[in-house]
C-alpha cells in the first residue's frame, strides 16, 4: 500500500486522535492549567509509544515536562530529532471564538481549535508520519528521536537546561521542526531565519488606594497618565523604536536581500484589506515583509488599569500595567535590549509614580544557510508532494528554542512549516487547513526517506 | 425628650435600617443591577412613609426611578427640598475590600460599605432627622419635600427632565443636599462651589482580528500603540491639559481667593505621605487645594486592551479602550470641552487606526454666594453641634444635579456635608464615620428648626 492510500485509510482515526489532544487545554502560561499540561504530556507519550518509539519518557522539569522517545534501529543512517511543543497560548478573548477553543470542530476543510496549527496539529504530523514509515517499511530509513516540550509558549525556560544535560541522548544529524507556515496555500516555505524575542511587564504604582477624581483629580499622580506617557515614549511618529541603542546589532540590509524579499510578491494593499485595515503601518522606509521578517520591533501586547466596566467610574487608579514583547534580529542581545528599555523607562517616570519592570523571556535570533543539504532535501520533499519546491524564507516569529537546539546539539535545524499565515495562531478561531494536514504527512515521509 | 437622647435611644434601630439599605447593591452604572436599584428605590419610599411623609411615590423614568414625598403642614413657613441619591458606584477591584462592599460592617466607629458615605448614609440622616422632628415637635418648623434619585453616579440623565415637568410639585425655598465632606474631623464645611463634569469613552480599532506579534509585529497598526499615543498627547510634562482651548472660561484667580484657599492650612507633604506618595503631582504653578478645588482637570479613569492575564501573550490587539472624565470650573461648557477633546484626538490618530469617541455625561460647574441667609443659618447649626462654625469651601467633586436643581427650582442649594475626605468614596473600603452620623442628625434638626 502506498502512503497516500495509507493516510487516506487512516485519516478519520488520525483526526480523532488529534481531536483528543486538542481537547486538552494545555495553556502553559496559566498555572491553573498545570494539570492539563501534564495530561497533554502523558497523551504525547502514549502516542509516541503507539507509533513504535522506545524509551518513551515524560521528563519532569522545574516547569512543565518534556516528552522524549526514540527508535534507533537504522545503523549507519542519519539520526533525525523531531522537536515540537504540546502547550498552547491562552484563549481570551473567549467571546470572539465561533466555537469553543477546546471543542475541536471542522468547517470548510479546516480544523478549528486552540493549538490546531500551533503546534499540536503540526507536531502530530511527525508522530503519524513516523508511525506510518515504521509500519510500511522493512528497513527504517533513519534513526528517529522525539523531543516534545510543554513550555514553548512561555519561552522554553527549562528546555535549554534539559538539552545541556542530555546532549548525548538527544544527539542528532538534523533537527526537524514544524511550527511555521507556508507562504500561502500551495506555496511551501522553509524558514531559514527567526526573530529573537524578549519580553517584560511594566507596572506603575501611585497612591496606596484608588482615589476619587472629584476630590483628588488634578492634584495627585494618576498611574494611567504616568503609564501612557511611558509607553508612548517608546516609539516616534514614524514607527521607529526610540529606545537608545535599540537598533544596535541589527544587520544592514544588502540590496539583494531586500530584492529577494520583495520577490515574494506580497500585495500590501490586499493584505491590508483582508485584515480590515485602511493601511498597514510600521517603521518608515521598510516594506511589510521587511518590517516583519528582518527588522526588530517592540509591541504592546496588553495595557490595563482602572475601571473597565460598563459606564463610567470617576476613579484615579493607584496602579496600571503593560505587557511588552520585542522581536529581535541579527546580533541584538535580548538581555541588553531589556536593560535598555528598562533604563529608558526609569528616566521618564512622572513625579510621584513608581515604576516596576519585570524582565521575562529572552531569546536570540536564529539564521541558517539554505545551501545545507539537509535543507535542500526538505525543499525537494515539498516539491514531490506540493508540485512546487519550497522557498527559503525568513519568518518574523520567534521559536526561541530553535537557536538553542541547533547550537547545543550542533545540528542544522530544518523548519518545515505546514501552517498558513492566516490561521489565527495566538488569536481567536485558530485553525489548521486539512489540505496541509494531508500533504504534511506525505512531505515528512518523503523527507525522512530521502535522508 | 431632647433630640440627643432621642437619637441615642434609637441609634441601633437607625443603624439596622441603614444596614438594610446598604445591603442592596444599587449600582446604577451596571445594567445587571437594575433590579437592585429599583429595590433600593422601594426601600427609600418605605422609609419616607415611615418618617411621616405623604404622597410618597416611586416615579419611573427612562432610567432608574426618582422617589418623592412631602409633608406640607407648616403654612407660612419655608419649604425645604431634600435632595439625595440612593444609587452607588461600582465596587471593583473587589479583592481590595477588607469586608464585602454589600455586607456592612462597623469597625473602629466606622461603618464600612459601598454607599456608606456616598450617599446612602448621608441621605438617610435627613429622613431620620425629619422623622424625629415630626415625632418630637407639636408644630412642624418647616414644610418638607424629598427628591431622592437613583442615577447620580451616572450623571443624573433623567432628573433634569423630571424637575422641569414637576417644577410646582418640587418648588421650595431652599434645596438641602448632604453629599460632601467636612474639611477634616471636627472641622465642618459647607460647599459653595462644585466642579462641572464631562466624560467620554475613547476606542481605537485596527485589524478585524487580534494578530500574532511574530508574524505581524512591526508591520501592522497596534491598537494599543495608537491609543497610548493619543492619551499621552492630552497633557504636557507640566501636568497641563494641552487640548486647544481647554482652559477657556476658567476664572482668573484673584489673590484673595488663593489666599483664602491657602488658609485652609493643608499640609501637602502630610497628605502625600498619608496616600503613600513620594510627592503630589498636578498642574504646575498651583497648590493641591487649587488644583482640586478651582482648576479644571482631565483624568484617565480606565485604559484597557490586549492580554491582561498571567504571563505573556504575543498578541497585537485589534482594539483598545479608555475612559476619561474632566472636572470643569467657571464658565467651561461641558459640550464644548467634549468637542475639543474629540477634535484633538481625531487629528492625532495613527495611520491604520480608527477612533470612536462616545460622549457621555455633561454638567456645568456650580457656585453660590455664602452670604445668603439660608447658608449662614446652616453654618450656625453646625456651630451648635460641632462647636465650630462651618467654613464655606469649594469642592473638587461634581454633583451635576446641584446646578440644575438650583437653576430650575430657583432656590439656593445648601450643601451640608457630613462625610470625611478619606472615606474612600468611589474606592474600596468606603466608610462613614459614625461620629458624623450622630452629629449629622443633630445638625440637620438644628438647621430645620432655625429656618
Amino acid at each position: 500500500m502506498d502512503y497516500q492510500n495509507y493516510f487516506q485509510n487512516n485519516r478519520q482515526t488520525h483526526l480523532d486522535e488529534l481531536t483528543e489532544l486538542l481537547k486538552i487545554p494545555s495553556i502553559s502560561a496559566l498555572s491553573d492549567h498545570k494539570g492539563d499540561v501534564q495530561k497533554a504530556a502523558e497523551w504525547i507519550a502514549g502516542a509516541l509509544r503507539q507509533a513504535g518509539m522506545e524509551n518513551v519518557e515524560v521528563n519532569p522539569t522545574a516547569g512543565h515536562p518534556i516528552v522524549t522517545g526514540e527508535y534507533l534501529h537504522a545503523p549507519g543512517k542519519p539520526t533525525v530529532l523531531v522537536y515540537g511543543h504540546y502547550d498552547v497560548q491562552p484563549v481570551d478573548p473567549l467571546n470572539l471564538w465561533d466555537t469553543p477553543p477546546f471543542e475541536p470542530s471542522i468547517r470548510d476543510g479546516k480544523l478549528y481549535a486552540r493549538g490546531a496549527t500551533d503546534d499540536k496539529g503540526q507536531m502530530f504530523l511527525h508522530i503519524k508520519a513516523v508511525e506510518a514509515i515504521l509500519k510500511q517499511e522493512k528497513e527504517p530509513p533513519v534513526n528517529i528521536k522525539f523531543c516534545i516540550e510543554g513550555e514553548e509558549e512561555v519561552g522554553s525556560p527549562n528546555l535549554p537546561i534539559f538539552l545541556e544535560k542530555n546532549q548525548d541522548k538527544l544527539a542528532a544529524d538534523v533537527v526537524v521542526i514544524s511550527d511555521t507556515s507556508l507562504l500561502e496555500p500551495g506555496k511551501p516555505a522553509i524558514c531559514t531565519g527567526l526573530r529573537g524575542l524578549c519580553s517584560l511587564e511594566v507596572s506603575v504604582h501611585t497612591a496606596n488606594t484608588d482615589l476619587h477624581s472629584g476630590t483628588f483629580g488634578g492634584g495627585v499622580p494618576n498611574a494611567l497618565h504616568a503609564l501612557v506617557a511611558l509607553l508612548a515614549s517608546l516609539h516616534d511618529d514614524k514607527g521607529r523604536v526610540v529606545v537608545e541603542g535599540f537598533y544596535k546589532g541589527t544587520p544592514e540590509l544588502p540590496a539583494e536581500l531586500r530584492e529577494e524579499i520583495s520577490k515574494r510578491g506580497l500585495d500590501e494593499n490586499k493584505l491590508a484589506a483582508s485584515l480590515g485595515l485602511e493601511t498597514l503601518y510600521g517603521e518608515e522606509g521598510y516594506s511589510f515583509a521587511e518590517r516583519t521578517g528582518i527588522r526588530p520591533t517592540l509591541e504592546l501586547n496588553g495595557v490595563y488599569g482602572g475601571f473597565q466596566g460598563e459606564g463610567s467610574k470617576t476613579v484615579i487608579p493607584k496602579e496600571a500595567h503593560a505587557k511588552i514583547t520585542c522581536r529581535l534580529v541579527g546580533d541584538q542581545d535580548p538581555q541588553d535590549i531589556l536593560d535598555k528599555i528598562d533604563a529608558h523607562l526609569q528616566q521618564r517616570v512622572q513625579p510621584g509614580a513608581k515604576l516596576v519592570v519585570k524582565q521575562m523571556e529572552k531569546a536570540h535570533a536564529f539564521n541558517i544557510d539554505p545551501e545545507i543539504p539537509m535543507l535542500q532535501k526538505a525543499a525537494d520533499a515539498y516539491e514531490k508532494v506540493y508540485g512546487t519546491r519550497a522557498l527559503f524564507t525568513k519568518d518574523g516569529g520567534s521559536i526561541p528554542i530553535v537557536e538553542t537546539l541547533s547550537r547545543v546539539l550542533e545540528a542544522p535545524a530544518v523548519m518545515m512549516g505546514f501552517g498558513l499565515p492566516d490561521e489565527n495562531l495566538h488569536a481567536p478561531n485558530e485553525h489548521f487547513n486539512l489540505e496541509n494536514f494531508d500533504k504534511g504527512l506525505l512531505t515528512i515521509v518523503e523527507y525522512l526517506k530521502s535522508l
